[in-house]
């Protein structure tokens, strides 16, 4: 029953280093990569020069080779290669999410047209198995929330946050371990989350939600004070991202949380990851593993080659009958707001105050805020802001009486 | 692509009930139970007296029913309807790990001559997916380890002591809660923890291992002085089922470990069940999830029934290739052995002894002893003596040089 695979790799980096080596050692895979394909035939690599190719059309045109491996850091041209492979009816096996998440409705389609597999389990949760998990195991079950941290340089950078190291000292370090991927702001700026999130929820929820509608608000403006209301108040900061059902509607976006010790994420350190489904029959399942570096990607990557084997593919059944349920940005949620400059502060409107602290270098606000007021700030472009959700569960759009009031409140400089 | 599936449920228990109810009110599967059958006339259910059989053949030699679904606790009658559904080419979903365990090669077997599926996936941990993700997911990382909390009871009892709670207090507790099954012995002594050590062991490693053969030592006999000195070493108790890698072959057992807080068990309280699966790839994951109740384990019947709409089995890829593999007991652990007697301490034979402390009313050792001389013992049987192994990596027998002694040295009373 097995299908023999003939693979072609893009892309030689350390998780196609790492793949390469476990196909050709192991012997439990009917699989051998048969052509590299890489871009700059003057880097150095673990293979001899003869060893790779530099023409795309060498794997893509080659009918021996039945699966693409797609493990290259340009998602512009492996968007290409991804979608000319499927349509010559290849299976694909890729970890680039960013590439997925923009254009998963068209890459889907044309896997389905071409009757072929496009499987993506290591572009979320690294090593974590959650696309497989939510795409088989949940089906049934009636999902409430999909909550994760699903980006290992971000938890790695605010672990050492949480331990008083500083923000550029932590990224520097994170870079260095190899946590860190090419352009740091996809991960600090939560991009990288967010396009996990987008593919987490069209396999939780069925829905096809495109990136530039997700919020995504990273970690670069925490500061030493907002790491201190932390600990004062026994939270550890997270950079979430989470979707989940609010009456018929799904809503969804990428913020650092603050969350209590009994939280699942609070001793979830460095490069893990962790999601956590929430169902109605199985409750609450906790996922962790590591999300960062070659290891756990080409794992990943394996399991979906593996998988190939026994012809699997996505079957997207969440997607059937959700036709009226939408992706909805209108809810309360509680939040934290940090500046030195009490301006600064003030651009984002609350709806019921409840803690407010001034003091001459620091100024902070919690309470309600409307996420549609949120959602059109780029916060990422705020330095002078912290914003931080606080552990509450969110209030829906047609109950602001649970908030007691309406009235949006500023906060007004005291005498000092 | 979707079978019909007619099933036949044997019991009508919560499960049973839970399960009735989901698949009568979702449409998401194309699973209908036709006929339930139970033992007890006389018993009120959730349904009028007529929606009852108490006939086994009534399902069982009906062709229009082509799945069994088996909740019922005597597993031993379980095991007559189990085999016989499978040689009447009807599909089976249980949750009987004392059966699956005790009857698991034969099972498979008949399964397999059938071209049948039969899953159980409820019968470890609960709604953590587990058997489905070794199955599937770890198919082709090289495992090293899988050790777990998959006993919700013993997890709860665990628990309260943790806090102080005396034994019988939590066990009462437990029961009334529902956590604790009709018989608390399977539980607290550790077979129910063992019978799922051998579905791991299965789906881990390929091997069958008979339950005999497997050492269970539970917590029946853990005293409030083993908590207090966990206490003070910033140990919390947990009951684990592990198996791991050493050298060539498996070892296994069930008994109870202190761990550090570092250790992903510590914070896994209460009727939460915990697996780990450690492999060379994906390193370290973690699945928390509820382990005990009615729901989680109809949310994972739930979960094979759906699967069964695709004609999902098994397929114990594992199994191929490890004929030289072995089941063995010949290695050595560090362990606490507690006692109000110093003469019950000194059962236990050490190879090295580390620490030793004597007073009035309590005596401890710890050291490296031999896990040959501990399984030839029914600690069960042994209410005096508290056996719990400490967290240090197993040494396997042919490197007794690491314990730098191999003299046996026993306790001898100080003089007080």
């Amino acid at each position: 029953m097995r299908s023999r695979l003939n693979i072609g790799l893009f892309g030689f980096g350390v998780v196609g280093t790492g793949l390469y080596e476990v196909l050709n050692k192991s012997k439990l895979l009917e699989a051998r990569i048969t052509k590299i394909v890489v871009k700059d035939p003057t880097k150095k690599r673990g293979l001899p020069a003869e060893a790779f190719l530099y023409d795309k059309d060498a794997i893509l045109k080659d009918d021996s080779i039945n699966v693409v491996v797609e493990l290259i850091n340009d998602s512009e041209a492996a968007y290409a290669i991804v979608l000319e492979a499927l349509k010559n009816g290849k299976h694909v096996v890729s970890a680039n999410k960013k590439l997925i998440a923009e254009h998963l409705e068209e890459l889907i389609a044309t896997a389905k047209e071409n009757n072929v597999s496009f499987l993506y389990e290591a572009a979320v949760g690294g090593s974590i198995p959650i696309i497989r998990n939510l795409e088989e195991y949940y089906n049934n079950d009636s999902l409430s929330s999909v909550q994760g941290i699903v980006n290992g340089t971000t938890n790695y950078i605010l672990t050492q946050s949480n331990h008083g190291v500083a923000y550029e000292e932590a990224l520097a370090k994170a870079q260095e371990l190899g946590f860190a991927e090419i352009d740091p702001t996809l991960d600090v700026d939560g991009f990288d989350s967010k396009y996990k999130l987008v593919l987490l929820i069209k396999h939780a929820f069925g829905l096809v939600v495109e990136p530039k509608d997700v919020f995504n608000y990273g970690i670069r403006n925490i500061k030493p004070q907002d790491v201190k209301y932390a600990g004062e108040k026994g939270y550890r900061i997270k950079l979430f991202s989470r979707a989940e059902k609010l009456g018929n509607d799904i809503v969804g976006f990428v913020a650092p949380h603050f969350v209590k010790s009994d939280h699942f994420a609070y001793q979830v350190d460095n490069e893990f990851n962790a999601v956590v489904v929430e169902a109605l029959f199985s409750d609450k399942q906790l996922f962790i593993g590591k999300g960062a570096g070659s290891y756990p990607t080409a794992s990943a990557v394996l399991s979906d080659i593996s998988a190939l084997q026994f012809d699997y593919q996505y079957e997207y059944r969440k997607s059937i009958g959700n036709e009226n349920v939408n992706f909805q940005d209108d809810f309360y949620l509680k939040a934290y707001v940090g500046s030195q400059f009490i301006e600064a502060i003030n651009t984002i409107p609350f709806y019921r105050v409840d803690e407010v602290y001034q003091s001459e270098t620091y100024n902070y606000q919690t309470g309600w805020v409307r996420f549609e007021d949120v959602k059109e700030l780029d916060l990422n472009q705020l330095p002078d802001l912290s914003f931080i959700v606080l552990p509450d569960a969110f209030v829906a759009a047609n109950q602001p009486e649970k908030l007691k009031s309406e009235r949006i409140q500023y906060l007004t400089e005291f005498e000092l």
